[in-house]
């Protein structure tokens, strides 16, 4: 174990969090607000700490294997949610630190999961805060410091692994910087693009960012009781859509960018994603029909929801915990699957699920004929066996963990439908579930322990399980 | 597709039906009842239907492929459970066929799940043949024919591994035929023992009779209101420690009963089994003990229904749909994990939650070490890839067709927690649930069409999901 440069990134990763806390702190001077000296305070603190770290630990080599790799992630995130709880606890708006963590934890791992039960008594300042964490956790934020900071973009292909979602992790250029780079150029554009479209609709300034924010990262977090219900019909359809774009594989958009969009339509993955919301839309429009006026509100409606859970947004504009059963049951469906891999969604990815009946059908093929050759393709290439069974492995213990992650929220006494679907939203990074933590309510009713679960479980999610697990082994920490 | 022989071997099966049935007849003809008419009516019905089957469709070759062992067990399934329905018909003591067909697929299955709202008001013949449904079913049906009839015992190690639960079938003895007796000669053995042992303990000797079945099966039929609450504690101990005993791989008993004893508790699986209980038992004895009268009493209560759970019997002595969250919860775990492979139990079986484990160890150690070598075994034995991938595609069809049932069922009014729990009772053939389908309660809520989603959910539960599976995927029926 490399332990120098496992304390010299996480001494970067808060450097960089201090920086980016600048933003905040001029949301909070523009509004005059007391939560200023508490944004600042954090800084100071991340900074000096972020020095210190990468003085001390200066490492004599840079190589990263597999283990740093996870052991970087998890750490990183760990050190930036504890770090970036301080404004909300320091200002006293979160009066319990553990509460400002699952706050936080929440905003990074784009969960939006809340345990406010009025934010909109909240500053100016910490709620562009808490939506920001959405922006920069939803494209990785150990991906951004590789685009800009030089000393740290060498031979770090397992970090960027570790940290991008989806059962393969590809590089669109030779070198992880650019690659690094591109990523962020195209998703700093596409959010601009959607504060635009935001701004023309009517909706002030401040909304359209964080409102931006929370779609990019597919996060969920908003600024009103009624999250998106309360926006015009034309805001609701900017929203839905663009969660829709930010839950699709942003290799795609690289591809378009180089002018090779024919390449990007023959991906098996967007197609399915298509599919799938179109399919999970139709299904929810008929069966919840009678309780909205038209078509237009009922697909709408019916979209905006369907768009929200399975790119694990979270955002609402209907209660749908009062919805049917057959609707409910669908979106809950939804919630695991997820939206595309190397997107900034969360759940299983529409890819991974795509190899997972894959490898159902090779199955069933094989108990018929025990001599066929069973070649398993993803977007056109052949997959080795690492990949294959890995994507199996993968799922065994997503759904092991799940089980685990319900059994420890057991102790509390809301019923399996709100512990269940507690474990669903935040184990998925969607945000709101079913019962007592629907779309209407929030967190707060759980204990101190069972947030600390729970923000563990976003963790897992978000991170896909390896880094933090590895955390957790012993045997990664002796000396090989 | 050798359909000669499909129906030569239903026709068979139907024949055997025919003759078991005389064994109610004798209860009924005793206790004087009137259903003895419908049972003789249905038995006469199965002969001629039976020798009709087996006349037309004398085959020209008895050799049977992978795809005719699929489906023989499949529709040979459907055909019992479509013609043992008949007499609870027939009688008019349930009169709807579709709930005497769910009745009939709960026995058979040995699932348990009932739909009688009062199950003392039925007669004694028919009581004997609900519960003998799940001895016959237990062992599985086809084996029970092969070890009697010698012209089907040729080459059908097919139809063995397509009836048999568990991730790897081995024949005990050379010859089929023999492998089919031995395990008969033993489970015939251990429920005459269990008979006596009830006998002994003052429980009526009818009572003993079904109880004895209803452990045997691991199917959890019971002739009281309130199961086996109602007897002694001596009684319940007894049926407590069969119901695990019959959740045992039965290899373990032949083993013992060449003297290898030693060979037998060497079982990774036996141990892990018995920590499985152990740890629950001992968990819920914990949680519930406020609610119970001194230790003996916690423990019975506690060790009974993780008994029960586990071996997915289904008997109760206590309401646990009232036990607090972390006791439902553990119980909930139990039902998905169920028995050993080899026995009557349901549920993934130990062994293959083991292998899904060694999949997911050998995954992680090569997430570190990519050129590592990994070896997994059972019981001592390496296994090859095809076992282990067999088990990975096996769990996530599991999966997928349970979240499949759960959406099915909820066009049901009923809720999460009770659908929910009604599919998951089903699917792994344990029998009652949580809610409205609750150890008190019953499935006669259902509506009809549900009734016939959750009767395929048992027979995709026992028969381990591929028979069935192929019956509905048209290829199979198109010739090779």
């Amino acid at each position: 174990m490399n332990r120098r440069m496992v304390l010299y990134m996480i001494g970067q990763i808060i450097k960089l969090e201090a920086a980016v806390l600048v933003l905040p702190a001029l949301v909070a001077l523009i509004y005059r607000e007391q939560c200023l000296w508490a944004i600042l305070t954090t800084a100071a603190v991340a900074l000096a700490v972020g020095f210190a770290l990468t003085l001390i630990s200066r490492p004599r080599s840079q190589v990263v294997y597999a283990r740093e790799g996870f052991v970087i992630v998890a750490l990183s995130w760990l050190a930036l949610s504890a770090v970036g709880a301080l404004p909300f606890f320091l200002s006293g708006e979160i009066p319990s630190y553990v509460d400002a963590f699952f706050e936080t934890v929440s905003g990074f791992t784009t969960t939006g999961a809340s345990i406010l039960k009025n934010v909109e008594a909240m500053s100016h300042g910490l709620l562009f805060w808490r939506s920001f964490t959405h922006w920069i956790g939803g494209m990785g934020v150990l991906v951004l410091i590789m685009a800009i900071v030089p000393s740290v973009s060498g031979r770090n292909m397992h970090i960027l692994r570790a940290e991008m979602p989806g059962p393969v992790v590809g590089k669109l250029m030779p070198r992880i910087r650019d690659t690094a780079k591109i990523l962020y150029i195209i998703y700093l554009v596409m959010t601009a693009v959607e504060i635009v479209l935001l701004l023309l609709g009517g909706m002030p300034l401040f909304d359209s960012v964080v409102h931006a924010f929370g779609t990019a990262g597919t996060g969920g977090f908003g600024i009103k009781a009624d999250s998106i219900a309360g926006y015009s019909p034309y805001l609701q359809w900017v929203i839905g859509i663009f969660m829709l774009l930010f839950g699709v594989n942003f290799n795609l958009y690289y591809l378009i960018l180089i002018r090779h969009a024919k390449e990007a339509f023959k991906s098996r993955e967007l197609w399915l994603y298509v599919a799938i919301v179109v399919g999970a839309t139709a299904a929810i429009s008929l069966n919840i029909a009678p309780l909205y006026d038209g078509f237009e509100e009922t697909v709408r409606t019916a979209l905006f929801q369907v768009s929200s859970i399975t790119t694990t947004t979270g955002y609402a504009t209907a209660d749908f915990d009062l919805w049917p059963g057959l609707s409910k049951g669908i979106l809950l469906v939804l919630m695991f699957i997820g939206g595309c891999a190397g997107s900034t969604a969360g759940g299983l990815k529409v890819s991974r699920v795509q190899l997972l009946l894959s490898t159902v059908k090779r199955d069933l093929r094989r108990l018929l004929h025990p001599r066929s050759v069973g070649v398993i393709k993803m977007e056109g290439k052949r997959l080795d066996e690492g990949a294959i069974s890995g994507a199996s492995a993968y799922f065994i213990l997503y759904i092991a963990l799940f089980a685990v992650g319900c059994l420890l929220l057991c102790f509390e006494p809301f019923g399996m439908v709100t512990n269940f679907s507690a474990m669903t939203a935040c184990f998925n990074n969607v945000g709101p579930g079913f019962g007592l933590v629907g779309p209407a309510a929030s967190y707060a009713v759980y204990s101190p322990l069972s947030k600390i679960i729970l923000s563990l479980a976003m963790l897992f999610g978000r991170l896909e399980i390896y880094p933090l697990l590895f955390v957790l082994i012993p045997s990664t920490w002796t000396k090989k």
